[in-house]
């Protein structure tokens, strides 16, 4: 069992695009495949349950929170996230280097590993690329990070200098990592500079690690350098490995990152959205269920959703939560949200299996642009 | 069919304990039974299919709360409240009263009703017993309230003069009502007073209502106060018809409440206490989930509970959640509490029907007894 895992098949293209089979311990991950974030070891207001039912087949949670609180070998006694949190699907834990270079102020960054204070309590500690891999081995997901350093996207020396740490700290986390049922994958760096991408690209695919991730984007650069990256990465990552758009959750980047031969994606957008009220359709649009136009609307968020939220409850119903602040508002919302976009991208892996993906893409692409003509025309008439 | 509806079958006694059940238009209430309470028309923190399997076979909805937002005929239009909210068993509204009462000085009560501000916007309102049987009308729960005076326990004069009006309202509620659909229940009162209360209740059982409330306790008067109210009340209300005593939900009141022939409890004690973390168990104890004793702990709340929580999740990963405000710990701490509370009624319902009540009661207070005494050992220990 042990020798099948990690292995990638790749069942069907379309372009770039392709549909797969990601095997880990905890089955096969189907792709393209889109993961909820869980934080704190929990996708926030939803029980695994729900997280389930709601199409998810792999949560992502974070390094940086759980080293914290309730603390990696907290987690390893209690049996590792899995257990702890009851995710019995497979589990894609980051590696602490996004948290902690957002902290700003609070973190100092060297080439040895970032010095930062806890966000909690003030409290000092160190993050070095053998620390992350060491207590992601604690926490034990079957997916893990190589610890990197996400720099602002538009400052060139910056990036060239934060390049070459990444590149070391890849090299070490893949030294550092020891448990066998744990997938490490490598960060492509580089900003919004085609060169240091390449170049980036390059390095972090002649080590060897098992799947590739594609980091610092969706972090301020516009959709067209966004897309042109990933482009251009993914023509140089291996085909024969899981590649993952990190952090990346619209229904429009789903869609161009899986045309672009991208495979995973993560984001909080959907939880997010969720707990201020907002419902994600599926062309991208955007419902703000707090809006007096849903007060009496008696049809459900999307009439076309199969999720529990769309067979349950009118938009009366949910508007009136999200008014009444109650707590069930972001659990139907993440429900919905969520659901929105796993069910995306199996509807995309269905039309790659199928041989019809172009034709899927240029469909959506084409209900995306009218959607987004009459919200124009709808505003010019407010 | 609908002249089986309100339909109250006692199945079998134990002393004064019944099991029975209440045919209502929703299905069958098995009594003894237990309501969470879903004040804005949803049980906080839950989904209908989680209250469901929580145990839950009916639950309580405010009508001042509905009343104000989202409105009664928002409700109606949108089909009623068992389809706004997604209920698919029985329900019951309160009659607005208690929380009219409880605004203080936001209210002004006559002979005819009560002139109140909304507690959300200061907007002025007068509830009636004819406006809030319309209200509830409009909502459309299988069971409603008579609209009643809740007034400070040991205030003989006050209580004497609000028992009147609470009788005349009683009267005008009947006659109000009009939906043949729903049961509308009179309430007794009178305080902590045994003749109020025996006048109360034999007014309102002569007055033919399908089933009878006791409102005005659990509101600051002692255990023994409450207990001895019931028992008197108890004795006078009809034997034929289900027997309501509201806002109790302790275990220790359950076991108490059933002992002395109560058939329906509501509270909103197992979600208010999971919203702050607190986890009932069967027995009266409360653990505090926040306490660090927890931490590490790999055990479930209740080893013998069957609840979700409990078959999910370790103390150590609610005391997570707890600790990092997770919304989660709010869902599954009220899943168990409403089960540990539902099971309990569950339980008694089968010792009545098996004839075995009084041993089963016996063994409850024996066991309650000695958890009391450790905990104050462990007090005095700590």
């Amino acid at each position: 069992m042990t020798t099948s895992w990690f292995r990638f098949e790749v069942q069907a293209t379309a372009g770039k695009a392709r549909a797969g089979v990601f095997h880990t311990p905890h089955g096969p991950l189907l792709t393209p495949v889109f993961a909820p974030v869980g934080t704190q070891a929990t996708v926030k207001a939803l029980t695994p349950a729900q997280v389930r039912d709601a199409g998810a087949t792999l949560v992502l949670a974070n390094t940086y929170h759980l080293y914290l609180r309730p603390g990696a070998d907290l987690v390893a006694e209690m049996g590792g996230l899995h257990r702890f949190m009851a995710w019995e699907g497979p589990i894609l834990t980051d590696s602490g280097g996004f948290q902690v270079f957002s902290l700003g102020d609070l973190r100092q960054v060297d080439d040895d590993g970032v010095t930062f204070r806890s966000h909690l309590d003030g409290s000092l500690h160190r993050f070095t690329p053998e620390v992350s891999v060491r207590v992601q081995e604690q926490l034990g997901a079957d997916i893990i990070m190589a610890f990197d350093e996400c720099p602002e996207p538009y400052d060139r020396a910056y990036n060239e200098r934060a390049l070459e740490r990444t590149h070391r700290w890849a090299e070490r986390s893949l030294r550092a990592h020891t448990r066998r049922d744990q997938a490490l994958f490598g960060i492509v760096q580089g900003g919004v500079f085609p060169d240091l991408r390449e170049r980036s690209a390059r390095f972090i695919a002649s080590l060897g690690f098992p799947g590739h991730a594609i980091g610092g984007l969706s972090v301020g650069e516009t959709k067209a350098e966004m897309y042109a990256t990933v482009d251009l990465v993914t023509d140089i990552l291996p085909a024969d490995k899981p590649r993952y758009l990190m952090g990346v959750g619209t229904p429009e980047d789903l869609v161009e990152g899986v045309a672009r031969g991208v495979d995973m994606f993560d984001c909080v957008l959907p939880t997010r959205l969720a707990r201020h009220g907002t419902a994600m359709l599926r062309d991208g649009r955007r419902l703000n269920m707090r809006n007096a136009r849903f007060a009496r609307d008696p049809r459900p968020i999307d009439a076309q959703c199969t999720c529990y939220t769309c067979r349950t409850f009118s938009r009366a119903y949910l508007r009136h939560l999200v008014v009444a602040k109650e707590m069930l508002a972001a659990t139907l919302l993440s429900i919905h949200n969520i659901h929105t976009l796993t069910q995306l991208t199996r509807d995309m892996r269905q039309a790659i299996l199928e041989g019809r993906f172009e034709e899927w893409a240029a469909t959506w692409r084409a209900a995306q642009r009218q959607t987004e003509d009459e919200g124009r025309a709808a505003e010019d008439r407010a």
